[in-house]
C-alpha cells in the first residue's frame, strides 16, 4: 500500500501523526471539507487551500451517477477532472445507496440500485467500487459496506457486519495495490461491543491502509456512538490511520481526537452555514436572530479568516434575511475555518501534551458562551 | 465637491481618468461589480479586490427597504456596514421602484410606490433619496429620476424629461457638499438628440460631479442605444466623470469607452454566470453544452484569475449539470474577472493610443471565435 502513516506523538489515546499520500502529506487529526461532486458548496480551491485544508472528500456514488467514472478516468483522474491537487479520499457510496436511491436489491454479490437521477439501474460490488475509485487517482478509497439501520437487533446487526466483512475481503482482494492510494475497511457493529471488537479484528487481519468507524451518527444518540468510537478505536491497529465517518460537532471531533481518531468529514460546517448557523469558540451564532440585525462586531474576531474581521453580524444577518448566495458562500468559509482551525489547535494540543486543558477550556467556552442560544 | 477627476489621457473620444473618492482612487474607464445589497452574489470582498475592483455598485432602492438607512447609518455608514472599504457608488433606486414596486403614484413631489417585500408605502423625494445616500456615506450618489419606457412618444419624452430634471435640480440643493461624496446627474431623453442634449446642457448648468447616461438598454435596440450615448457623451463637460448605467456586453463596454464613457456598470457577469454563460476573448462559452462534458481545457487559459488554469471545462460543466452552487459562484468570479481585465486592457489602449487596433483585434476574436454558439 503507497500510504504512509507516521505516529508522530501522542496524548493520552490521542495521536498526532503524519499521512504521506500520493498527492500529499495530511497532517493529523485532520477534517476533510465535504466536496460530494468534487467541489464544496460554494467555495474555490483557492479558499480550501488557503484555509488550510489538505485532503478533501468526494463521494463514488454521486460520481458514478455523474459524470460517471469513465469520464473521469479518461480525463486523466479525478485531480486533472476537478482541479484540486491535494489529497482526495472518496467515500465508496454504499451509504448514498441506502439514502438516496429510490429502489435497490442487497444480495451477497453487492447492490443494484436505481439511479435518482434518471432512474436507470446501476450494480455496486465490493470489487466494481474498489476499482472505480482506483480508475479515478484517489489517494484514499472507501470499501463498500452495509450501513445498518437503529436500532437494530443485535442478530441482524451480526449478518449485516458479515456481509460487510466479506466484501472487505473482497475489496481487499480486488483493490490493486500498485494504484498508489490505499483502500480502508470499515468497522461496523452498531452499538455492539462484542460486534465492533470482532470486525475490527477481522478487518485488521485483512490488512487494510487505514480502517474507518462507519455505522454511527444514524440516530443511536450520542452515549450509543461514543462508547461505539471508544471500543473500536482501541482495538485498531496503532500503526494505521483511523477515520470518523460523517461527524460531526466540535464536541464530537473532540471526543473522536482524545480517542485517537485521525480523520473526520463532516457536512455539518456547510449545511449548518446555509441555515444561518455559524461556529465559533463561544458557540453557535444563529445569525437570521433579530439580535444581529445591529450587531457591529466581526463575525468572529477569533477567525483565521481575515474578512472574518471585515464582515459584521450585521451585514451577514442583512445578506441571510434577503436570501443572498453570499450568505451561504460566507458562512460555509467561516465554518469550514472554523473546523479546520479547530483541528489545528487539538494536533498542536496533542504535540505539546496540553489536550486535556485546551479541551477543558474549548468546551468551558464553547458551551457557556453560546451566543446563539438565547 | 468631493470629487476630483483627471484626464490623464486620450485616444480619439477615449478617455483615461483618474477619480479621486473619499474612499479611493478609481482608475477610468472602470467596472464596477453589482452589490445590489452590499454583495457581489457569492463572492467575497477579497475575491474583487484581488480580481482589482476599484469601486462597487449598491442599491437605494434595495438598501432602504432592508435593512433601511437608519440602521446603516447607526451601524457607521454602508462601508463599516458592508465591509467594503473600496469606493461605493449607490444608484437611486428609481428604476426599482419602476421595476419592482407592485404599485406607485407619482408626482411632481416625488414618488410612493409600495415596497415588494412587505407592502408597506415608502416615498422617494429627490431630496429623500439624495439626503439617504449622503446618510449612508456613499462615494457616489445619484439623483433620483424617471426612467421612461421604450418605445415613447417623443412629447412623453420631453415631459418625463422635464420632471426628471425638476427633480434635479432639487437633488442638486439638498446633496450637501460635505458629505465628501458627489452627486451624479442622469441624463435623459429617450432616443431624441435634442432632448438629450437639452438634458446634458441643463444638467451641467447644475454643476454636478459627474454624469450617468440614463434610459438606456430598455428594449430600444442596439442603434438606437448606441446613438443616445454618441450623441449624450458629445455634449458633457470634458473635466467630469461619465457613467454609462446598467451596460452591458463586452462590445457595449468597448463602443462606450471609445465615445468617452468612465465608469459602467451591469449585472450581465453575474447572470449570465447563472445561466452557465462564459464570457472569454474567444465569445461565450455555453458551459452546459454537451460538448464540453469530456472538454479537458482550461476553462479560460486567458484569463487572469489563476485558477482559471485549473478547473477544467468539464468540471464547469460537471457542476453546472449537478446543478451545484459552486458552479455559479465559479462562472461568476470568472466573468466578472473577464469585465475588469477587459477594461483594464481598454485603459492601457487609450493611455498608449493604441485602442483602435487593440478594439479590432478584440471584435475580431470575440465575434468569430464565438465556442458557445455551435
Amino acid at each position: 500500500m503507497a500510504l504512509k502513516y507516521q505516529l508522530l506523538a501522542t496524548d493520552g489515546q490521542a495521536r498526532r501523526g503524519r499521512l504521506t499520500t500520493p498527492h500529499g502529506v495530511v497532517e493529523t487529526p485532520a477534517f476533510m471539507p465535504v466536496g460530494t461532486l468534487g467541489a464544496v458548496k460554494g467555495l474555490t480551491f483557492q479558499e480550501l487551500e488557503d484555509a488550510g485544508a489538505s485532503v478533501m472528500l468526494a463521494n463514488l456514488y454521486h460520481l458514478t451517477l455523474r459524470p460517471g467514472i469513465d469520464v473521469i478516468e479518461r480525463l486523466g483522474g479525478i485531480h486533472a477532472f476537478t482541479g484540486w491537487q491535494r489529497p482526495i479520499l472518496t467515500d465508496s457510496g454504499g451509504y448514498q445507496v441506502w439514502s438516496l436511491s429510490p429502489l435497490r436489491k442487497m444480495s451477497r454479490e453487492g447492490v443494484v440500485f436505481k439511479s435518482h437521477l434518471d432512474g436507470s439501474m446501476v450494480k455496486f460490488t465490493p470489487e466494481s467500487v474498489a476499482e472505480s475509485q482506483a480508475r479515478m487517482g484517489v489517494d484514499i478509497a472507501m470499501m463498500l459496506d452495509e450501513c445498518p439501520p437503529y436500532p437494530i437487533e443485535k442478530a441482524d446487526a451480526a449478518k449485516s457486519l458479515e456481509l460487510t466483512n466479506h466484501w472487505a475481503e473482497r475489496a481487499r482482494q480486488a483493490w490493486p495495490d500498485e494504484a498508489g492510494g490505499g483502500l480502508f475497511g470499515i468497522v461496523q457493529g452498531s452499538v455492539f461491543e462484542d460486534l465492533r471488537l470482532r470486525a475490527a479484528r477481522e478487518l485488521t487481519e485483512m490488512d487494510f491502509a487505514g480502517y474507518a468507524i462507519g455505522g454511527v451518527s444514524v440516530g443511536e444518540g450520542i452515549e450509543h456512538r461514543r462508547f461505539a468510537v471508544e471500543c473500536t478505536t482501541s482495538a485498531l491497529p496503532e500503526h494505521k490511520p483511523r477515520y470518523l465517518m460523517g461527524l460531526g460537532t466540535p464536541l464530537d471531533l473532540l471526543h473522536g481526537v482524545q480517542h485517537g481518531i485521525d480523520l473526520f468529514d463532516c457536512v455539518m460546517p456547510a449545511r449548518h452555514a446555509r441555515h444561518g448557523q455559524l461556529f465559533t469558540r463561544d458557540g453557535v451564532i444563529k445569525i437570521k436572530n433579530a439580535r444581529f440585525k445591529d450587531d457591529p462586531t466581526p463575525i468572529d474576531p477569533h477567525s483565521s479568516w481575515p474578512l472574518a474581521q471585515r464582515y459584521s453580524r450585521a451585514f451577514f444577518h442583512h445578506l441571510f434575511k434577503a436570501k443572498e448566495i453570499t450568505a451561504p458562500v460566507l458562512a460555509t468559509l467561516l465554518n469550514v475555518r472554523f473546523y479546520l482551525d479547530f483541528m489545528a489547535d487539538l494536533r498542536e494540543g496533542v504535540e505539546l501534551g496540553t489536550l486535556a486543558t485546551l479541551a477543558e477550556e474549548f468546551v468551558r467556552r464553547y458551551t457557556a458562551g453560546d451566543p446563539g442560544s438565547s
